[in-house]
């Protein structure tokens, strides 16, 4: 009998959301499990590590098959932390993220803790796949969303991934009718935030992120906003390297 | 006369670094300079953002050439910041970061903070330059940095820089002659981290990331790590776009 695959599973939400409860009573099947996720809530915490202050280990679950540990970082943290000191020979078969709560289509993904422990497992040539719904509720109905997530991760699991690849899944609001999935591009456009001004107690100014999405591709189907518009699951491949060659001979008056 | 360039300095180091003071000195010749930086050392955030608290805003500085601010978030905090509610019109034509104390060079990239408020500006369309040196110390003496930033930023300000592309240049430690200057790829490799142990004076457990940087192509001279050990500056144009469209075609079977 083949050894069972190690599934590190981890989020940007933290530990207690519903979210990476339900992905982690997805994944048991698949292997044995292991959830080393924030002890608090991380969102847009992107890439960060934590540098200036140690961190804190708690241990919530140990069985056979499921192993549950919270970290007092950040997502990436996480991941590190679990490939340095809780997973068997420091290395996974596959790391899922998630299913967050909210949206990390298009540039979102740059913003993300989830997608980030995922883009860190693909630096260390871990396949590795970020689920979020469009749902931002703090409870929502992932039960639409399983045979989709099973049918990606058995995928995954059996042909792999390019080095330094990993996959951003995004999911339709559950409340509506999935009328597919696609593998597609992530969609161009930005952010344009602005920062609501207002005074504390004590009188003194604040300001507080807010802002929207402005989608610059609005009819590319080959888009994964443009799927999630048309409630279709988007599932784009994304990748570390991030040079762009054609630049590289642009810039030639440059060399010295 | 033609309306002077209004320039945008930030870092991830905070307010009080001395590299942002040398780049801010610099960067005064070229036009109208507004430097927003984090109140704080805030190395290692990546593209993270505050969401889940209010920002504060400090006013240093204002004369007619220089205006500096300090806000209490992270690096990009700053730079969205700074284009909701300080640079006149929202726009900046120039976006610089650093000089950052310490190396960002490889993959290091992710997750910087100095690199990220570069990233940012590409994604809003602002021609952006992240500077590091591979000096850590407090006080370095960046003099022999000050004729290659110049060259830099007037080639930038000349020729612009493609939509979502933005630079990414490492100095060697500056008490060696410096060779030269190429434009180069970002060299493929990871971070390889440890977890140090200790207890804390109440006797818990806590734990301190480390690590090294495991370059996966020592010999390949294209890159800004054989640059930086021969004692070149490294230029590495990155771009935001990082859809993996070959992998679109390999994935195939997940369409449904």
């Amino acid at each position: 009998m083949d050894k069972k695959p190690i599934i590190l599973v981890t989020n940007d939400d933290g530990i207690e959301a519903q979210g990476i409860q339900f992905l982690t009573s997805v994944m048991e099947q698949f292997g044995e499990v292991y959830v080393v996720a924030p002890q608090q809530h991380q969102s847009g915490m992107s890439h960060a590590i934590t540098i200036q202050v140690p961190l804190r280990l708690r241990k919530h679950t140990e069985t056979e098959n499921l192993h549950i540990y919270s970290v007092s970082g950040t997502p990436v943290d996480c991941v590190k932390f679990a490939m340095d000191r809780i997973l068997p020979n420091h290395k996974a078969d596959l790391i899922v993220s998630g299913i967050n709560h909210g949206s990390n289509s298009a540039n979102s993904a740059i913003y993300s803790g989830t997608v980030a422990c995922v883009r860190e497992g693909a630096i260390n040539n871990i396949p590795s796949i970020a689920f979020s719904s469009l749902d931002y509720a703090p409870v929502v109905n992932f039960t639409p969303y399983k045979s989709y997530i099973e049918k990606i991760v058995k995928t995954v699991l059996q042909q792999g991934l390019e080095k330094h690849v990993f996959l951003n899944v995004n999911f339709p609001r559950p409340e509506n009718p999935i009328k597919g999935m696609k593998v597609c591009k992530q969609a161009d456009g930005m952010w344009v935030e602005r920062f609501a001004e207002n005074k504390d107690p004590l009188g003194r100014t604040y300001f507080w992120l807010t802002g929207g999405f402005e989608n610059e591709e609005k009819e590319n189907s080959e888009t994964d906003e443009w799927c999630l518009d048309h409630n279709i699951i988007s599932i784009v491949p994304l990748k570390v390297e991030s040079t762009d060659f054609q630049a590289i001979n642009a810039l030639q008056s440059l060399n010295e």
